[in-house]
């Protein structure tokens, strides 16, 4: 039935019935057993493993045979075998005979630390392979598809292509623009404050929030903070409240350009090592290269500690005062030591706060996405927020004119129990 | 299929697939040929007329035969059929044997400006009534199901009870709190902004948000702005963008304590009477009772003008000190006056803004709904926002504490254009 009912408020409450459909956005009706019916299936099982297969794309393939799916596979875990792979081992030799094949990205060519799985498609019987989109990687893409042709099989590229390159943007852009994915992250009240003007720290967000940012934060490689939100809320950084079987702990990234962290207190240090710092999390700590240079600090027991700890980097800012502030920030990060300290290359940062980074981050328009909560009440505080008047006088801040104004592009909208979560990304 | 897709970034664009589904909020699915279905056909037939029936409930009714709809009907005009009366009268003597009559509103037993609907059930072999909610009318409420009952029909009272009301509401809180419906309605910023800092108005929303406050505006009786606001921005209040046969403008209201309207240049009261005060739409000017008083006033050319001018009242404002700001401004409204210049019980009022004006009713927490558009941009501006410092100056607004904050209660998320709409009540 056409009517969805919501409780509330008259129009609100019946909208979807009563106001003229063509004025709202709506969600995209798949027809069944189309192309993209069943491109989607593959979609949903890439995501069975999480993103366990990083920094390799993790695919999703579906063998279909008379309107059924026959077989299924999804990336395995880093060094794996390729979703092709999984799907076809469980099939006997002939099963392969007259289906369609759905794989979210087109099948790689070169031998890494599997074998290619263009060759799996060899002389099977495969009527046809829809792929979702063609693999960013110079070394494989447009080939894959070609060499299937070759065998005669035919190809249809591009199905779901928008969704798919959603779910890979990590690996999209790692491959296309040689730097890890951006996305920054914050809760706010409806007028944009992130914590009221008291002191101490209160939650804005409700619990399925905070629920929901533990989940996200397992898709990305770091969270980077300020040092100022991390001594004044001391943050775990982790993944809690979430089970699965591929739940991981990202690394952990303080921005601290003037070493505040090695000034702190002893209680600070006691809370820091016991929350944010705690034992066998890896963290990383951007800082300038005033820092290293001055002789005081090497005397510090806590530098040194900090220092001489496996678990720690003390990775210097590479200052160069013709880049944007932020991209020196993700510069400093693109290198083989940290690349080497994560096991893997940095594909995905999430940039938590405080509202002064995320506002030099959003200020020079360096993101990718924004995962905004919004808790609906108002709180009228000044120094908690984006842009505030504070930051403005901090940050080369050009007021704006609404003619004028970046407006981002709302790609999701969700309630999470009484927020409203919002995702966005760069108009293009 | 269960995989909603849209596009966006990873988990955004597949949010509802990959996230544990009890953690969101989902809007409730109601199975074919169960009562809630058939109410929600009732529901929808009660919205054909659109509010037209004001200040009278639009009920909508269907009769259900064999799981099939055999006629409905939906409230007429003011001091028109009712819907049980418009879906019976097209069925002839027997139709209704066996049949299953499902009706958004318990069915009138006093005789207004049409017989009382109950009489029409009596001896026609209906099996069945099914009803939305009880009236809330003190002279109706209960007895028109237990008339049906002694009839000996069977009836079941309470099915999509929410909806029904939420639809209803002007009408509901009318009846229960013999004042009118009292609605928020903003466009904003990320951050809160009404508009910049710059002079002149510029749209904050887009042109989807904009078509749905002309067609927000048809359900309201009247708009209240403040006369700052109507100074500023000079804002034509009617529904325009939107046609179907039920439109029709609002009442226009003008809040103005000091009566700074008097006071307009000749160039602001040529442009007022060409866009606001234009000819033949009905306004009202809230002053306060000392601005009558001055003696300067009352030789002046454009005050005698909007006094004498058939299409104003000047309506003072019934101060008393005891009472909330806001609360003085609703009752100011309550009279026989202007019911009979509106031509029928004020039963619901828009408050369009400014800032202040707008402050105050949520401050007060005199509101019952909230509209609010969420454009995703930042301003970063001080002057033209909810709580700016300037009102937290001039109300009495204590600084908030996020742990006793008010939080509202989310009704509604959805997409307009590149714009969020929010529907808000106060949280019980």
């Amino acid at each position: 039935m056409s009517l969805s009912l919501k409780p509330g408020f008259s129009f609100g409450g019946v909208l979807q019935k009563l106001y003229p459909e063509e004025n709202l956005t709506r969600q995209e009706i798949i027809l069944e057993n189309s192309d993209e019916y069943w491109m989607a299936q593959a979609l949903s099982k890439s995501m069975e493993n999480g993103c366990a297969a990083n920094p390799n794309p993790s695919v999703g393939c579906v063998v279909v045979l008379n309107n059924k799916i026959i077989s299924s596979g999804c990336t395995e875990r880093w060094g794996g075998k390729h979703a092709e792979r999984v799907a076809f081992e469980s099939l006997k030799v002939g099963d392969l005979e007259g289906t369609t094949v759905y794989v979210t990205l087109e099948p790689c060519t070169h031998v890494g630390k599997q074998p290619p799985c263009v060759e799996l498609f060899r002389n099977r019987g495969i009527s046809k392979v829809v792929i979702g989109s063609e693999d960013p990687n110079p070394i494989v893409s447009g080939n894959g598809i070609q060499q299937l042709k070759e065998m005669g099989i035919e190809c249809k590229v591009g199905v779901l292509k928008t969704e798919v390159q959603a779910w890979l943007s990590p690996f999209f852009i790692q491959q296309r623009n040689h730097r890890p994915l951006i996305a920054l992250k914050w809760a706010q009240s409806l007028d944009g404050c992130f914590a009221d003007d008291h002191d101490g720290w209160q939650w804005i967000s409700g619990i399925h929030s905070r629920k929901y940012t533990h989940w996200l934060r397992q898709k990305y490689d770091a969270i980077l903070i300020g040092v100022g939100t991390l001594l004044n809320d001391f943050p775990s950084l982790d993944v809690r409240e979430i089970q699965n079987q591929y739940k991981r702990d990202p690394l952990k990234i303080i921005y601290d350009p003037f070493g505040k962290i090695f000034q702190c207190t002893e209680q600070e240090q006691a809370i820091l090592t016991e929350k944010t710092f705690k034992l066998g999390t890896k963290q990383i700590i951007l800082i300038g290269t005033q820092v290293l240079l001055d002789e005081k600090e090497k005397n510090n027991k806590w530098f040194q500690f900090l220092k001489n700890n496996e678990n720690f980097i003390l990775q210097k800012i590479n200052d160069n005062s013709e880049n944007k502030m932020t991209n020196i920030i993700v510069e400093s990060l693109k290198c083989k030591e940290i690349d080497e300290f994560l096991g893997r290359p940095l594909q995905s940062i999430l940039i938590e706060g405080g509202p002064r980074l995320l506002s030099l981050f959003l200020q020079e328009k360096n993101y990718d996405v924004l995962h905004v909560f919004i808790a609906p009440f108002f709180l009228g505080g000044e120094k908690n927020k984006l842009f505030s008047k504070k930051q403005r006088a901090l940050i080369p801040y050009i007021f704006r004119d609404v003619s004028k104004v970046e407006r981002m592009k709302i790609v999701v909208q969700e309630r999470l129990g009484n927020d409203i979560l919002l995702e966005m990304v760069q108009e293009n």
